[in-house]
């Protein structure tokens, strides 16, 4: 058998993530590899760190990347904070909800969670009642919810986790970059995000940063934690220590492409970038719903990153996915445990929220759905994304 | 503050990892961004798995690349095969059997080390004392110890572990695609190794392979492995589950480049690559010992991926490899743990064993300790150098 050199392909990420990217990123990825200690790598990692604090918009001492996937970022953050025997409360609304409940099982955590409908937010009344309730050391919130393109009330949640004296514990995978998030005026202590989606930058990173109150926990653990590959007290030293200390071989490409993803996004500004997420997925809003498709979330709820659609009785999900990719070489998401089969998932995150790619996907989806036999006017959907748009700038 | 845009620049890897890499595998990694369940990161993801199987000399299933760098690859396969309570002898003489020792611990095992001298190879017979009287759950071993530059004598650690009855674990970071791994022939049971050494790939990502034997004792865990990101139960339903279930977002890039860099390793030959690694290697000897310097290992047990040169009486290790990175642009290692300040390593790994690089860096060396007042004849080191490479190949 003989394997054939990787050709270049072409597709458009519109899916939960991971996103296409800007171009200036895979040619950082494509520069030489470095050593992980080699000058030039350090000045990159601390740029990093320092555009981090920028994006999480925190002063956190502790903010770094971990040397793996969203998901290694989840690890860390709880393997680091829930120490065997903690209690901890989970507000779940979704997927990635539950895989917190999981991982903090994992770590020994006496988990409560606190479940609410897929496709809605947290109930604050009831999760401040089971907070007050259980008194955990951490409550955790997934801020925006990937598997259902729904955010979270934060002004609320965060007010409960400072009246109850727990330690609040943020996923940011699918908000960082593309929607405000606001580490220290929240109060948040731990908040951990990916690399691939709103970020801009390549998969196989998860920025992460603590708060001095959350170290200080770090700091008192009585055993150490789970993992040690995830362990924050000696990433931070190769990281930050003086000096720094061998730990792990850094995936320097993908330390490049995230650093230049974080320079990019702050050259564009923050503000205007979350005003870019904002009226892309109002535009596509608009265009949904005047194909007569209905939306999974209420507009007061929505994430701008990702938004999900009910799928029209009749039509078959994995199809259209299919027939998507094939022919436009357009990548959306399916739903995920609950919402499997019964919704579309469309993210316009980083490089991909742009009105361009709102109009592409708007007519192909409708070419498709016609074919398929549901009736629907591209013109009507395009014209209503337009508008939106434009109401939106 | 402004934030510039990366530059590339041109350096040379002649550390212990990570290795200079073939301009091929800078260009996959620059190819666009795919989804982790995209029909194209499928078939590449089997052709991966097919090529490591190879590369390994197994027939291994459980075959696969885990998302983390190499120490992810230790600690997916530690945790998965040590179980709370299991007695494990970890056999080392360097800073990596050392950290196997840690994470051993960490996993929860009743751990035995059986330490040796640094720059020297495990002895069997005392090994094999050790395994009669702590009967074992495992047994592991570094094959090529990073940090000494020295290649353990696998037939007899391989019928140890044979005759005690204990699973074998092999670490086999530097040795992987630079000098013979036979996981079959020799019955390792669990073996690990990194992308960035002599397979030649990107750092941040670790081929692993399970025997059934390891698969078995996996599966019949009493609890599950500490680390959910590293837990292969779950990451081999993503490699090669019916259907595949999501478990991380797959960093694609790097799974292009590793891709890349196999199918290299095998259009080369392994066996030709074997040699072109020794023949370098014997290269390097000849030329370090024609300018009167020391080897920290002998020839019967040298590791051809790496070779440790004893520091001289009154050279800086620092300042020496400070002005070779400034002044040429190579990056070579230090010591490691007990070997800090003593030794230096050269790594000649993957794309970086070739005469070239070793010519260079044997002039580089004697140019600058000669500029610090240590002798050596320049064009006799690369007169040896020469004769070595001609005869060895």
């Amino acid at each position: 058998m003989t394997y054939q050199p990787l050709k270049a392909t072409n597709k458009l990420l519109l899916g939960p993530g991971p996103a296409s990217v800007h171009p200036e990123i895979l040619r950082a990825a494509s520069l030489g590899v470095l050593g992980y200690l080699d000058p030039e790598v350090i000045k990159i990692m601390d740029d990093t760190a320092e555009l981090l604090r920028m994006t999480f918009r925190t002063k956190n001492d502790l903010t770094l990347v971990v040397p793996g996937t969203g998901m290694a970022g989840m690890e860390a953050a709880v393997f680091s904070i829930v120490e065997p025997g903690d209690r901890v409360v989970v507000a779940t609304a979704g997927f990635f909800g539950e895989r917190i409940v999981t991982m903090a099982e994992r770590a020994g955590g006496e988990v409560t969670a606190v479940r609410f409908p897929w496709g809605g937010p947290v109930d604050p009344v009831e999760l401040e009642r089971v907070v007050r309730e259980i008194r955990p050391a951490v409550m955790a919130v997934v801020h925006a919810e990937t598997s259902t393109g729904v955010l979270q009330p934060m002004a609320e949640i965060s007010r409960i986790a400072r009246d109850n004296d727990c330690l609040l514990l943020l996923d940011c995978v699918t908000s960082l970059a593309g929607c405000p998030v606001e580490v220290d005026a929240w109060g948040v202590d731990v908040a951990y995000s990916g690399a691939q989606k709103c970020v801009g930058a390549l998969p196989g990173l998860a920025p992460v940063t603590f708060s001095s109150r959350a170290r200080a926990k770090l700091a008192g653990r009585r055993t150490p934690p789970q993992s040690w590959y995830l362990d924050l007290t000696l990433i931070e030293k190769y990281w930050s220590g003086t000096p720094r200390a061998y730990h792990h071989t850094a995936p320097v490409n993908l330390v490049y492409a995230i650093y230049e993803a974080l320079r990019l996004a702050h050259e564009e500004g923050l503000e205007a970038r979350f005003a870019r997420h904002r009226a892309a997925a109002l535009a596509l809003r608009a265009g949904v719903r005047a194909m007569g498709l209905g939306l999974y979330s209420a507009d007061e709820v929505m994430l701008p990153p990702l938004t999900s659609i009910v799928i029209p009785e009749g039509i078959d999900d994995a199809k259209v996915r299919g027939m998507l990719l094939d022919e436009y070489g357009i990548e959306i998401g399916g739903g995920l445990g609950d919402a499997k089969g019964k919704i579309w998932r469309i993210g316009l995150m980083g490089y991909g929220a742009q009105q361009r790619h709102v109009l592409l996907v708007l007519a192909a989806l409708a070419d498709l759905l016609g074919r398929l036999g549901y009736r629907c006017e591209a013109g009507a959907a395009l014209a209503a994304a337009g508008a939106a748009y434009q109401g939106a700038k």
